[in-house]
């Protein structure tokens, strides 16, 4: 089947990621001046806890990736050691990559500012390629995994740098530059990994059993509690606030609409634990591009039933057709939890861009939409200038969203044909969704003892 | 046995009920200015992050309802996805209520304010109906519980105000407007459910199995850790401190005495997971009212030391008197882990009021007794007057527990017989603490793999 | 075997024991001033606001205790109920004994201040025996474990008291007071319980299975995202944001390099839970006590390389070697996930503390390195005097490592011969590893259902 040798090099790769990131920091990455000891000469400490007061979301979103992530995608019953342990694997490393990428996009002096806001970033860029990895959950070896996740953090640091900076789109919860970009992105690789079409029937591990799902259940409810957390970290003022209901409501009226859509739906009108553990989420995702902005707990209420509608339908219908008829196979069904629904956030966010007035958002509009304010102080070369009105804002949410899928797919396309024409070994057929091949496992006798 | 639509519409009501709560939003739902914009010709913005300071409690209580209560329940080693998923659905229908029933007792100008406050609240209120959840575990259907929740919420609504506002007790952890009112209402439905006699011998699903029983274990572990949040959050003032201090001792104490009792009374002097995953919580619960007065360590450790012995003492001696004389089975021992500790925490804060003294609480006694203060500028009427002496404080306390007694018993009795005798439909015996009535679970096969 | 009359009169002196408690709870614990209402003649209040800022750590270190040990603990297949039940139990008694023990070392006008800062020590105090727990687990009884951590606590306390107090070594994450003593600790008591040579082969129980590794995973994960704020809930000033970014960055390398290494050394090349589970967190103690220096971002990189590599060694190598030929059987290799990271932290607090200069701590030089300025206001004695220079600095780091492995082995030696040899009553062989001797187990036939 394969040497040892094969394993280990890539392997020795990895580590040799990990000692270049070693030189990286030690040449460019400097503490933020918030982190360094004030001058003896000019005692005006205090700054630091000022800095430190996202501390409380950013744990909480540390909670998301780490835990969050990692246990949802158990519930594969034979994958549990994989879907945790490449989850911090992944996410080990990318967070140092996400320091390294985002930093040399905002350099000053020639050196990479150190501080909380570079780790919380550091956190939401995790959730790129861990997002991509559901769709691709089973079908991968763990070295295609991280190979992909080095390459596709630093595309995601380059568009969100566009849309954000470039376009000036709104995007507080990421929805647009985080769940589209990492869920397509995975498609994209997922389409190139296809099976040919006499294998494409499930795999014989492809599936949950009872402890298996209720494992995945401590991801779904982590991410379920602290997504406001991730949706309201960056957003600024009352916006923060803002994010928080908008998107605890949003939630909520997701998950009551999925359990009520996947009974509806299902066989037998049986509640199914795939919409359970996953389409419950979608409300967070659909509010996210949105969440800072003035929709009423209704206009959240609304996109959370929108949201979870799509959403469970999306697992019941479309998820089946793309396997059957397009060999894609979308292991965790991101584009169900992860891709529709950024797609509902950035058609909100168009709509509520072309609603916007100074007089609704006041003091916040420069904040929240930067480019729609005269003279903002903004240094950076802004598409189209400044002073852009309503409708225009809108075109560029979907600019947005747009440019972003076409870098996701392009990306997606590209890294995955190189995982499966590159020297990367493919796992077989039958290797797949079980860690039996890139673990050690117990013997079944201790199992059933 | 019943047609698909009985259960298709049980879920059509709920999906109704959503729409009706979007519609609610929309009419009656704003935000509170603390989460609006500062006007830019009133640049005095920062509002909102006092406002939020409380996030980080709201967070850790979000994890007490969605994932404590959630795994707690799933000791029982056939109903996992119906533990976590019921808590996920009723808690996500419940606070969507919570925001509308509490924010129409507190309209201002005919709109309800939505503020972080509003979903600390809304989380509280999640607890009520989860608790009665909780004695009445595998034996109803979900459409039987989510009915019951909207019913009950409106109901705890209503005696939180007429305790707090009218009678103006004290209960800044809740043990009586949530932990009572939670389980005596539950247990008075499952009083109203009970079985024939000739039915009343434990389902043949009723029991754990050593993953499930580590299942509940994470619910323990996790309501342990942040329950001096659940507390705390809603006191004032130095208050909040002691709320967190005394919460914490109580609890450590209640632990080692349940640990100790439990194998004191057990078969062979061995511990029992069900004292360790209930017991152990029962000094949070028998500190809440009087959390945040001057216990004094000795008193919060004097106060766990009798809620674990008692807990502990309720599951062996009194849950199987109750199962076996009154069929009132309780399937997780509300009483044992919130009904008697909450009596305990009523009686000890009628003993604690007794005792105060202006000299002792100086400037907090406004906020914690406002009744008995001459002159509070509250406006709401408060039973008896202002100015109330200690022991008049101390009979109110008593009076507020009867009430919530009242009010929680006969509200499960009325609820428990619509659930009994309208057109819902109620499980069979053999249907009972298993999932596979109303979920679609793995077949055998993929867990033997 | 044994009368229940043993079981039966441990588990009486650990009720005695709380009790005990609760009389010097009484006779000597006051609520700190900052808990207490302010006078109604001064009403300088808000002074609990502040006082409560590090609540947010607080809670995290709760979940790292309750959650984080409990569950890295279940990964035997048999021993769930005991890793996360004596945890809570232990953890439960500690928190209240730290109380006092530390509280007495500070009195003031003989009495003993209770704050967040004393629960916050609490919480540090019980990972002491917990991290001891993990060197001896399924080999003990609970009564010997429990009276193990009420007289490890003790000596903890003093000797943290001699490190940080009297030798003013800095130990910001407590690597060398917590868990250098904590892992010495146990492996002392572990050599003096060790197995006759005729008994030394692994228990038959003592593995994991595929659910008991996955559960591990919660306490791995829980344990990695909130490990920065075990190390910086102590530090001062700036210091606390290195700390965040420090403990973070290590964390992240010696992951990435755990997998690596585990892969590379082990049989097939296949990674192996027990590196994934316990070696990806070493990076957290071995920047534990250098956690709030200038290290930079590629020092604290390198320090988790290296955490990581000698942790999977230690492994793989080292603990089979001792397990062989001393006997040493160290169940959760506490030695590779404390005790050699552990060591790591000192000598490298060493070093940096050899490069300090006035101008690169500037104005916390003071709260890093007190001993290092010449007035600094402590009251305290501190051995050698004021005014040190940083290699003096550096030899008192090794100094503090050094007294405290002393005093650590010398207590472990002392307190294992008390449990072997006194009226404690010893496991079996064939007892080891399993819960069904102290705990009540469900049938078999309840799983096979």
């Amino acid at each position: 089947m394969h040497t040892p040798a094969s394993k280990v090099s890539g392997y020795v790769v990895l580590m040799i990621v990990q000692i270049v990131f070693l030189v990286l920091f030690w040449l460019f990455v400097r503490y933020d001046k918030s982190a360094l000891p004030a001058r003896l000469d000019n005692e005006d400490a205090g700054s630091a806890d000022e800095h430190v007061s996202k501390y409380p979301q950013f744990q909480d979103i540390q909670v998301m990736i780490f835990v969050g992530f990692g246990f949802l995608m158990t519930f594969l019953r034979k994958y549990g050691y994989s879907a945790t342990g490449y989850t911090l694997f992944m996410a080990a490393l990318v967070v140092q990559w996400s320091v390294l990428m985002k930093g040399f996009l905002h350099m000053e002096g020639g050196k990479i500012s150190l501080s909380l806001e570079s780790i919380i970033d550091a956190d939401i860029a995790a959730a790129v390629p861990l997002i991509s990895m559901g769709a691709l959950l089973g079908r991968t070896t763990p070295i295609q995994l991280l190979c992909m996740s080095i390459v596709e953090v630093a595309l995601f640091a380059a568009n969100e740098y566009l849309a954000l900076n470039i376009l000036s789109i709104c995007d507080c919860g990421g929805s647009i530059t985080v769940h589209a970009f990492g869920a397509y992105f995975g498609l994209a690789v997922a389409m190139m990994l296809r099976p040919s079409s006499d294998q494409n029937e499930a795999g014989k591990h492809e599936g949950a059993n009872y402890t298996s799902d209720i494992f995945a259940m401590i991801g779904t409810t982590f991410l379920w509690v602290y997504w406001p957390s991730f949706n309201s970290v960056l957003a600024a003022g009352t916006g923060g606030e803002r994010a928080i209901l908008n998107t605890f409501l949003s939630l909520a009226a997701a998950t009551v609409t999925s359990f009520v859509v996947s009974a509806l739906v299902s066989h037998e009108n049986k509640l199914d634990m795939v919409h359970v553990q996953n389409s419950t989420l979608a409300g967070g995702v659909a509010v996210g591009t949105v969440c800072n902005l003035l929709l009423g707990a209704h206009g959240a209420v609304l996109i959370g039933i929108i949201a979870g509608t799509i959403s469970v339908l999306g697992y019941r219908y479309l998820t089946p057709w793309l396997t059957n008829n397009l060999r894609l196979h979308d292991t965790c069904g991101v584009h169900n939890l992860h891709g529709m629904p950024a797609l509902i956030s950035a058609i909100a966010s168009a709509i509520y861009a072309s609603l916007v007035t100074v007089d609704s958002y006041q003091s916040e509009l420069q904040d929240i939409f930067p480019a729609m304010v005269g003279n903002n102080g903004t240094t950076t070369k802004i598409m189209g200038g400044l002073g852009r009105n309503a409708s225009s804002q809108a075109g560029y949410q979907l600019f947005g969203i747009a440019l972003t899928l076409i870098i996701a797919i392009g990306g997606g396309i590209l890294t995955g044909a190189a995982l499966k024409y590159a020297s990367f070994r493919n796992l077989q057929k039958d290797e797949q969704h079980q860690d039996e091949q890139y673990w050690e496992v117990p013997a079944l006798e201790s199992k059933e003892e």
